[in-house]
């Protein structure tokens, strides 16, 4: 039989010991799990990028239970909780949304329990590591075998916290755009879709204009970083299906001056 | 049957392939251990940082095999060692110290190998590496069933090199402390209790002041993050139970001007 | 029986989740698999960093599937192979010289497949990120049981892309060398073999000169760091068996001003 799977997301960071320490916690209870590190590099307190690249990397995992802390308010008293999803995935972390984008991509949550007084979580609870305390021990556990109704309270799923990203504004041949995500080297991920900029009048292989705070720049509307030459600037489709601006081996994010949550409009050049 | 476990700590850091070369060895020797990382983001050379470490995360561990390397004196005399605790656990790692906190809090060494010349070294034997050399064969062979008598020549306990940390010093209403750790969020744990401070006059939920090198500081002396504003000092309980001071989502090494081993006073405000 | 393996070195990094997600798909097709990460710390589409790395790693790891992913040149016309060697390693990656120093010192390729149109390729293709879609699904199948006939379509190992690597030259009384691999401490590695320097007259414990862009200075010919005071040069035999220059807890990079191709001539002192 295929061991059961635990995925794990958080801003933890690798220079420390927590992440080290929920794995501990998770083989000390369930030995047979095998545990999938996403990211533990999530930007520290920044839950909407947590939840962003938790929604887009759940479709490569296994179905099972799916652990993510971005937690700024731990010990405060936002609720900590484990949900059931339509396709029965089950996702453990804090209610502050940083499991809402994913729920929603995967048929949304059909049961939840909050978990802040499971029967599971360690003793003493610290007020400042419910990683180790509540979520590592209660997924463990739910790998494990147990059902929600066991490592917790029932809640109702409607009242569960939910992030709104920013949506896209479609103007007179352009689109304005804004910055969701931006990974380590710079490439920024937009909220449009291919859609929005057939719309718009952009198309594959010609050139845009983006305007940022740092007023116009041309890009090419191309595949890949291989399609432009070094230190140009290109927008494409990006691994996430998310439309994307980059710098072939430079990073966009500074070229642009482009922040998470920053517009940029995007027209035809 | 449960697999062994090794866990593996150690300031080799993740950008190069030490840790990756050291997790090979131990899968070609003992191919159904589960090695879980409690970190490699120890800084670079510094021992006892490694050590209250390995202290503080080795309660969430199951008993197993527990691998440690920050080995600044690799090649020279220092002793290569594996020991037996009371609780069964068994330690691998450089005489230097980095062991002995954590031998200590689990009960003590009951039983010690030097195994420098041990029969299940690599050869030919580097003058670096002996994480890849000694240590991870040594303890890949303790997980696949072999004994501490197997793995080296028997050595005194007694003789093995302990850290001293630096006591707290209680003042007429204030108690001095010292920096233990500083995390990658630039919190700040000291070797300070709960009793100390109460003997001190200082109570949770109060004010405290704060004197490091910088000039005196006003803490809240609270729960958690979320008991005080966004960037204001607070005084709490960290997760391995040791008096922390902090900054709410900034630094407070860098507030404070807080290095390892610093004097921190602090009493009633 | 012993679980296959398979190994994972790439430019990834751990900020974001392509590791991570590359894990996902390999335990989605092969649950049994084992995965080793190497590293994913390579300099960013240094493919021979990378190439290096892997090849100085491979003889510790357990014979499997290799997966490597340092791809600068994603979505443009580079092909995408599965190799298999003449020791049974199978190696897995792009065709753009990152595979072949590992693949010639464990006895050349004996078997090539291009994979570029891989039946078990991931639907919809990406253009940015064939780890994901290509190079991780195929090394999972292999590990899983397919043969190399399975995964693409037969290619000539002949005209597979190799990495040459800079020889050193021998003076008069000295070697010029090159920087071959810089590590996260500073510590050079260089293309030299003891032999090279034998022949020039340099023997361990004397003192040696060198010469970058930066002027002469002296270094001390030793086994280990140990071996010398803190800040002081030294060359020694590295943990890979190559020749190496550091500085003890110091970057030796940073002192002589080098880069990775950089020259170094090395003479008696």
């Amino acid at each position: 039989m295929t061991p059961p799977v635990i995925t794990f997301l958080s801003d933890y960071g690798l220079d420390d010991d927590f992440v080290g320490v929920c794995h501990g916690v998770i083989a000390s209870i369930c030995p047979e799990a095998r545990v999938i590190d996403i990211t533990h590099g999530v930007p520290r307190h920044q839950v909407r990028a947590g939840a962003v690249v938790l929604r887009s990397s759940l479709p490569f995992m296994p179905v099972g239970v799916h652990l993510a802390v971005v937690d700024p308010d731990v010990g405060a008293e936002r609720r900590a909780v484990a949900v059931g999803l339509a396709d029965g995935r089950r996702l453990v972390g804090p209610d502050n949304g940083l499991l809402s984008l994913a729920a929603q991509a995967h048929g949304g949550i059909v049961e939840a329990a909050d978990i802040a007084r499971s029967p599971f979580r360690l003793e003493p609870l610290s007020a400042t590591f419910h990683g180790r305390d509540i979520f590592a021990p209660v997924a463990a556990r739910l790998a494990a075998g147990a059902r929600l109704a066991d490592v917790g309270a029932p809640c109702d799923p409607e009242r569960l916290v939910s992030i709104e990203l920013p949506r896209p504004v479609r103007q007179e041949q352009a689109v304005v755009a804004h910055a969701v995500y931006i990974d380590r080297f710079g490439n920024v991920a937009l909220d449009v879709t291919h859609e929005d900029l057939a719309e718009a009048g952009l198309r594959l292989g010609r050139l845009v204009q983006l305007e940022s705070g740092r007023g116009p720049l041309t890009a090419h509307f191309v595949r890949t970083f291989a399609d432009v030459g070094e230190g140009e600037l290109l927008v494409y489709e990006d691994a996430s299906r998310m439309l994307a601006v980059a710098v072939s081996k430079e990073s966009a994010a500074k070229r642009l001056g482009l922040a998470v949550d920053d517009e940029l409009r995007i027209a035809p050049a």
